[in-house]
C-alpha cells in the first residue's frame, strides 16, 4: 500500500486555559492508503506539528516530515520502522519532527491492523491484551480540601488508583505538601494506589525532592513522578540512591528511545512512562517496553488527551500482564471525549480492556470533531502549504 | 528595558537542495527594546520555529514561546536566564521551543551588549576574546579527487584546518573511506589539522565506527565527529573506550545543557560542539564551556549558516585561550554571506577575531536580506498569527 494522503485536523476547546490539562486541544491525523482510512494523534502544539510536516526543506538533514511519508510503501511493521529511520535521518535537525511523526506512526499501525484484520497489539507480537488498572489522572486541588474531594470522587467512580499532580505541590512548604498528600490518601482510602506527579518542579534540585520522600512514604505513595527536568537523568539517579523505599517514575518527555533508556539506566526509575504521541509512536514505545521488562522496570503509558491517544498508548505493553497500572485521563474536556465514538471504560472490577477490533479499534465521531475543528492556514511564498482539510 | 517586539525574518535561497548545507535558509530574529534594535538567528526550519513562537497555547505547560518573551523585562544577563527558565517551564511540552528561543536569546545578548556598550563576551565574564583557528567546514566530495581538490583549495585559501563531512563517508567500503581520507590529507598537506564528520552515519553501531578508527589514525585526524545519533551517549562512550588515540567530537544536537553534559560524561568526547542556535542560545552554551573546561574537554562552536550565527557561536568560549579550533563555514550560500555587512575574516595568520564592538558587533544588510526574504503567513481561526514583517 502506498500512503496516499496524510491529513491533520486541529481540534480545540473554544477557550484554552493555562491549567495543566492536555485535553484542551488535539492534533488528529488521518492516513489513507489502499482504500483504508486510519487515525492517529500527535501530542501537543497542533500548529507547530503541522508546520513541521509541511515546512519547506532547509537542507538535506532538515526536510519536512511529509516528504518521508507521502507516497511511501507501508505493508508491514518493518515498513513503518523503515519510514521512521528515514525521518530520523532526513529530519535530523528538525526538532519538532518526533512529535509530528508520532501521530502519523500511530495512524500507520491503525492502518496495518485494519488491513490485516488484527488489533495492533497482535501486530506487535502479543498473543493477548491483559486488563489494566486505570488510574484517575488528575491535578492536585488548590487546597487540601479540594484534593480530598476530587480523590474521594475518583474512588466513588470506581478507581482503585489515583494520581495527583502539579498544582501547588512542591511550590510551598513541606507542611503544605504533607497536607496535600494526607488529603489525597484520605480521599482514595487506605487501600487505594496513590501516585504523585511533581511535574518537574525541582528541575535538578535533588535535596528539595529528597525532603519530600518521607512524606511520600508516610502516605504509602507508589511512585514519585517527574521530580526533575526530563533530561536530568543524574538527578533522578541520585534521588533513587537516597535511602528510601520510594520508586521514581519518569520518561514522558522522551522523544526517542535513547532518552527512555537513559531514564531507566541512569535515572534508575522504577516506572518508565512513555507517551506514544512524543517518542515516535507505537513502534519505539514497544521497544522501550521490551527493554523495561528485561531490566525489571515497569512500563506505564503516558497520555492526557483522547481515547484514541489512550488506546494507542496501551498497545505497546498490552501483553505485559504484570505491568498493570495505566494512566487514564479522568476528566477530559468535552472535545477530547466527544471526538471518539468508542471509549475505553472501566468494567465493574475497575479494569480496562483494549478493544478487540482491527487496528486501534477506535471509531471517531466526525460530526463532533467538526464542532471543535480549528480553521488554520499556512502560506509560504504565495503557496498554501496547509489548509484545514475537509472532514468527511 | 521591556521587550517591545520580536520579529522573525525567514530568508532563503530561491532553490534549496538536499545537500548537507545549512546555509541555504535562515531565520533571523529582530528584538526591539528601549530604543535599541538587536539581532539573533535560529538554526533550521524557519517555518516550524516561527510556528512555535506564535502558536495558540495547548495548556499551561505547552505555551507558545512568544508569551514568555514579549513584554518581559531584560536589563541584565540574569533576566535572560530568568526568561529561559520561564520558557523551560511554560513550553515544557513544545519540542521546537528550544530552537526558537535560541535565536531570540542570542538577540537579547546583542541587545544587552549594545545597551551597556560591551561585546557579548565581556558580559559573559571574559576579559578578552582570544583568536581562534578557523577550520574550513566542508563536505566530502563525491569522489576522492573532488575531496582532494576542495581540501587543497581550502589550504590555498589560508586554512590550517579543514573538516570534511557527510557525503559518501561511511556509506561504502572501508577502502572507499580510506581513499577519501587519504585524499583529504593530501589536499590539506602533512601539517594541516584534519577533522572528520561522520554525520551520525552509524546511528549506534559501535563496531562499524570502530572499523574506521585505524584509517583515521592513519591520516592523523584530530577528531571523529558525530559517529552516532546525538542521543546515543553509550555508543559514543563505548567507541571512546576502544583502544585508539582517536578523540571523538559531538554535541551539536544538544537542545539543553543536560544533553551536552551527557555527551561529555557518558559519551566521553574530547571535543564538545555546541550550536547556540539550538541549545537555547549563548547563556547555556557558556555553561557548557565552563563545564567542558572543568572536565578537560575542548569546547568547539557548531555553526553552518551566517556570520551572525558564527559570531554568536564563538562568544561562549571566546575567553578560553586553549580552546582554539573554530568551525567556519567556508562556502556559504550567497544569502548567508550577503545578509551580514560585517564578516569575520581570517587574518594573515589564518586566525579569526571576534568584533570588538558592542553586542555581537555584526551589522546586517537589510537590502540584501530583502532580496532573500520569504513571504509567509500563518492564520488560525481567521486571525493572522504571523505575517512576514517589514524589514526597515
Amino acid at each position: 500500500m502506498k500512503i496516499e494522503s496524510v491529513d491533520f485536523f486541529y481540534l480545540s476547546m473554544p477557550v484554552v486555559t493555562d491549567a495543566g490539562d492536555g485535553s484542551q486541544d488535539a492534533l488528529v491525523v488521518r492516513v489513507r492508503a489502499g482504500g483504508i482510512e486510519a487515525w492517529g494523534e500527535c501530542e501537543a502544539s497542533p500548529l507547530t506539528s503541522i508546520a513541521s510536516f509541511v515546512c519547506p526543506m532547509s537542507h538535506g538533514a532538515c526536510r519536512p516530515v511529509g516528504t518521508s511519508v507521502l507516497g511511501a510503501d507501508v505493508s508491514s511493521p518493518a515498513d513503518i520502522a523503515r519510514i521512521a529511520a528515514t525521518i530520523q535521518w532526513n529530519s535530523m535537525d528538525l526538532l519538532q519532527a518526533a512529535h509530528t511523526w508520532s501521530g502519523v506512526e500511530i495512524a500507520l499501525w491503525d492502518l496495518l491492523g485494519k488491513k490485516h484484520g488484527d488489533p495492533v497489539y497482535k501486530l506487535l507480537g502479543y498473543e493477548r491484551a491483559y486488563p489494566k488498572t486505570p488510574y484517575a489522572s488528575q491535578l492536585f486541588g488548590d487546597t487540601p480540601q479540594q484534593t480530598l474531594e476530587s480523590c474521594r470522587a475518583a474512588r466513588e467512580a470506581g478507581f482503585r488508583a489515583v494520581k495527583c499532580g502539579w498544582g501547588p505541590f512542591g511550590r510551598g512548604t513541606l507542611q503544605d505538601d504533607a497536607d496535600q498528600l494526607a488529603a489525597a490518601r484520605e480521599g482514595i482510602g487506605p487501600d487505594g494506589i496513590l501516585l504523585v506527579d511533581a511535574g518537574q518542579i525541582w528541575n535538578q534540585d535533588v535535596d528539595a525532592a529528597a525532603a519530600r520522600l518521607p512524606l511520600l512514604e508516610g502516605v504509602k505513595a507508589t511512585w514519585l513522578e517527574e521530580p526533575f527536568n526530563g533530561s536530568a537523568y543524574e538527578a533522578y539517579g541520585a534521588l533513587a540512591d537516597r535511602p528510601s523505599s520510594m520508586k521514581l517514575a519518569g520518561g514522558e518527555a522522551a522523544h526517542n528511545i535513547f532518552m527512555a533508556r537513559h531514564t531507566i539506566d541512569i535515572g534508575k526509575v522504577g516506572f518508565i512512562q512513555i507517551d506514544c504521541g512524543r517518542i515516535g509512536g507505537i513502534g519505539p514505545a514497544k521497544q522501550v517496553a521490551d527493554y523495561a521488562k528485561a531490566k525489571g522496570v515497569t512500563y506505564v503509558n503516558h497520555t492526557f488527551t483522547s481515547h484514541l491517544a489512550l488506546c494507542a498508548s496501551i498497545q505497546p505493553y498490552a501483553g505485559l500482564e504484570a505491568h498493570r497500572i495505566c494512566e487514564y485521563p479522568v476528566k477530559p474536556q468535552p472535545m477530547a471525549w466527544e471526538m471518539c465514538k468508542t471509549h475505553i471504560a472501566p468494567d465493574r472490577n475497575g479494569e480496562i480492556q483494549l478493544p478487540d477490533r482491527p487496528g486501534l479499534g477506535i471509531e471517531l465521531d466526525l460530526a463532533a470533531m467538526k464542532r471543535y475543528l480549528v480553521d488554520a492556514e499556512i502560506k509560504v511564498g504565495g503557496k498554501y502549504l496547509y489548509r484545514t482539510p475537509a472532514l468527511d
